[in-house]
């Protein structure tokens, strides 16, 4: 992302990013509860027992979950699943991959990122498609991989049969689909549908399924749909640093998110508080919405004489700098209120 | 490690490895404290700050710590602010970046371990000058840096002395030394000094510091105290994958261990909870210790019958098979109560 | 390069490439004479040091070559002395480092490419301009290196004007300037300049130097205008397996090339062949000239239908398959009769 | 290997290595006749179609060799073919890759040499055995491969009854065997057994097969015997920087060696000089055979101060300052009269 954050002000609303936000209080109490006794380490325990088994219930039963520390590691090594260091990822040029990992799936898999222009954040088929050449000539990267963000980095949101569309595509020209879902709770929520309906129902063979945004202290996992894919993988996961010892704090979160479907309930929240500032902010004059609001963040442009003025009234971040293009991203504990004072802190500074 | 964990019942003592205890209480409240409201990510937060604050207040102001997520990152962190791919890390054949990290060096930095055999799991004077060889000559790789553990692999504590002395040696010849500190603690306690005396104090350019085995969560940093090798450290943390971006939670975890001493308690408590284990068990006829008790570590041979039986008390590592070889590891949560059980246990089972 | 060679055969005139042309006789003298008993290895001979003191009288005293085997080695080598992991090269998206070296610095550096858009093969300096951005943010690759190509995989030659440009804007942010020269020698002798006068003159701080599509047999260097660049090459040479055991036999072909500048000979010849052709094609109505020939490649679109029956005069790249761009390359021992026979053959088919 | 070459002056006779000897007159023949008109490069050429047929017609028509610049990128791309980053590789621990490629391997595919002591250069099946561990254990990088150098770098040579053994294990344990070849053709002189007798025919998989020692100008060559461990090489090749252009070239030297058994004219010379010098310097009081002069190198201790007269007679290394082991190694170009000068000189010297 471009530019930093402005206006940290902790009592001011923060609509800096959903990982700016606190851990949610079920979360918490479910690492209170797990925090009795010796376990086992590195995951063979009862907590991480029950944790694979509620991934296993969302997503069906062969999905093979490993919990690693962040999205970076997540989206590493599962890009890692499906791809040799001759092979090439086709993704959006707005992808995290690109823009906000410091290089790592070049880094660690010693792999190239094929990228696509996209303005809101998909890919499209065609973009897909332009990118599947040079199959076979060994002075070439080869494709093996599409990834995609769900939602994306444009808080836009793919429909069920578009990620359909791309897996075709994918899987006809021998590609392996992987999703970024960091924020796919938000999706799913968005569009009312399960966690497996926007993924392996619709050909996704690897996920990066993120719990720090919906409300977790610290939870990421890797998902595989197809059990080649899961092969290694806990030699991968430990080589690259991302076995944690005390798993079953790490399980826990899961289990916590994957019940009741408090994940849904978090994103819902924070997709309908961002409806509402997106809302509110296209209401005002000056203020151009720069994308659909379709899952937890708003995109918007504003006078560029009133970003400091704007960014006294909540954090958030400089998207575009160029164009004073601005995101605001809510989380499970934004508050109505805390919309409604940006809004109105909004409508005075752009009066 | 060789062999798995035996005796897995939770209700039985557990000796398998400080890793297999629950989070200190004071650390869950810390991390309840600080689950208030936004704040910035990937550690521009006031919670960083005082962490930050808390590690030079103990190792000196020019201190620069980088919390990461577990102990195999921070060694390869570590060990990458020091050498190059063409150079190599000379350290004991016992090590943890040896056994027990799945090669994560070699993937990560692409460099060579050069071992050297050790029977009490320290590094001598003498087998460091024995690696350093070849130097300049390019079909070789180079020494560059020299990594011990405090305390060892084998329980054993090193004086500072002992470190000054790699320290001086090390230096002359133009290489750094590292320190994985997973159980530094453990070391200092036993020892009677300071953190900082066993570390920056003697000679340590560069430091894993643990807190993961000493009743934290998860919670591990390297200490840079050259600032030389600070330099670029936040690119190489990020693209390895060991950015939190919810970081107020890991740093929250080392204020409460660097307050009031709270490591040193958790640890002289272990240390204590191992020498009564290691006194007990050397009285069991059949019984031998294999390396002196001097941290929170006992090690023992048995006879091969009895290892099953012995299980049945408690859990422990089979460090040796060949030998019938038990590592026996104590925590901030191991009792007096739990330790006789045990005792009382071996006893009759050796009987 | 898109799509494969066409019309093979040998009795036809090749246009494929300049590396599908033989070796030079005086190269191949040259390696007859080296051809005498023992001498070190790995370049501690005498036609070694013969060879360094060449490269040194051609590009000034400070100037340290290192021989390698080939061209993907040299631009990983030469980008390896200036970036680090979490740093990224720019360079221009046709550049061969890009389409042709199957993701090699990707691979041996870790490191992302950042590519501009170029129509003529060239790195424009406001391209360059609009990639210096992200600097010191821990998510974004840091530039740290411009690539650019002398002359261009579009047979476009950059004026030392334009390099030093380029320098300029690269040296200003800090940036180092390599430049791929596999083709040095044909833009040095288009412009009538010294191989220094394109380089080391204008602010390239590192170059690869080709031989190998001037004549050689398989002579390729890196050499070091600022001698930070060349500290510990040595050892990234060997590691990388770039490190000739019998080194006499690279070294020679280099001391040929730049000996009564036969360099230049092979080029000068080599791109008036191109002009001939170049002119020549201009001239049959349906053959579009699509970038001037300035170097020794000709790149012109004809008619899709024509392409079969215009590779059975002559070997060619398909290079664009979608608007059927041909690209033409001659050597030092293309003769204008070949050429000739080929314009002739051409001006039939397209009749 | 210890200490550097002594006796450059090449005049004398040179010991040094089978790598300062320069190339065989039916090479350069070869090289010169190939050198006529264009073909295309990287390999698809009826020169390297006929030197692929030769390997063929040597080790079995299901053998797939593909041509490299030098030993070091021959072992470790055949080692590449085995084994993925988090796999070991089971070598004695003098092995090449070991003490003399700068951590290549390491670099290259981020993959740890275990290694086994050894006393004649040779992996015994017991030590192979002892280093087979940590099977499925996350924590443990994980056997998968075995490399022998044949003949050793202490001279020595694998009968096909040991390599069978070696095989048989590895196998077992679902390992590759690889073999360094680069004096392959030594042992199989030594032997008088063909070159398949001491690859495909007992159980070796992959095959650094060497030319550079045996008299080419720099051929080498990664032979796969089973078709699985050649896919994607060439992928793997190009991304290493190890295609070349003019592929010709090198192979052509294969085929001359390849053609009426020149490779083992060369190497049965080179080893029946050993002989000789070997035979000579026993006789010598004060010089002690430190191996069995097997191929064509002779391991020597003499006493300490004699070492700079000797070299006033020949080239040679020191391969142990400790003990002053010297290695002498005898080429395709080794006269009897080389030998018998320095023998002399070796005597007047130790008088």
């Amino acid at each position: 992302m471009s530019g930093g954050g402005a206006g940290a002000d902790a009592r001011l609303p923060a609509f800096g990013s959903d990982n700016w936000a606190p851990v949610h209080p079920a979360i918490l109490d479910a690492l209170v509860r797990a925090n009795a006794g010796h376990v086992h380490a590195y995951g063979a325990d009862p907590f991480t027992d029950e944790a694979v088994a509620r991934v296993r219930a969302t997503f069906g039963a062969t999905a093979e979950p490993f919990f690693v520390f962040n999205g970076t590691a997540a989206n590493v090594l599962a890009l890692g699943s499906c791809v040799r260091s001759w092979e090439t990822v086709i993704c959006a040029e707005t992808a995290h991959i690109v823009g906000d990992e410091c290089g790592a799936v070049e880094r660690l898999l010693g792999v190239r990122l094929t990228t696509v222009p996209s303005r809101d954040g998909k890919l499209s088929v065609d973009g897909l498609r332009s990118r599947i050449e040079g199959v076979g000539v060994e002075h070439r990267v080869q494709p093996r991989c599409v990834s995609i963000t769900q939602s994306t980095e444009y808080g836009t949101v793919y429909t069920p049969a578009e990620i359909g569309a791309l897996a075709d595509v994918a899987h006809g020209a021998g590609l392996r689909l992987h999703m970024d879902g960091a924020r796919l709770a938000n999706a799913a929520a968005a569009l009312g549908v399960s966690l497996a309906a926007l993924t392996v129902d619709c050909g996704v063979d690897v996920l990066s399924l993120g719990g720090t945004k919906n409300g977790a202290l610290g939870a990421e996992a890797v998902v595989c749909f197809d059990p080649a894919l899961a092969r290694d993988f806990v030699f991968r996961r430990k080589q690259t640093g991302q076995l944690a010892s005390k798993m079953r704090y790490a399980a826990v979160q899961f289990t916590a998110l994957l019940s009741d479907e408090l994940w849904r309930r978090n994103a819902a929240h924070a997709n309908a508080m961002a409806r509402r500032l997106s809302a509110g902010l296209a209401a005002i004059p000056g203020v151009t919405l720069t994308q659909p609001t379709e899952a937890n963040a708003v995109f918007v442009t504003v006078p560029r004489a009133s970003v400091d003025a704007l960014a006294g009234g909540g954090a958030f971040y400089v998207w575009d700098e160029r164009r004073t293009e601005l995101r605001l991203v809510c989380s499970f504990d934004t508050s109505p209120a805390d919309v409604d004072r940006f809004l109105s802190h909004a409508a005075r500074v752009l009066a």
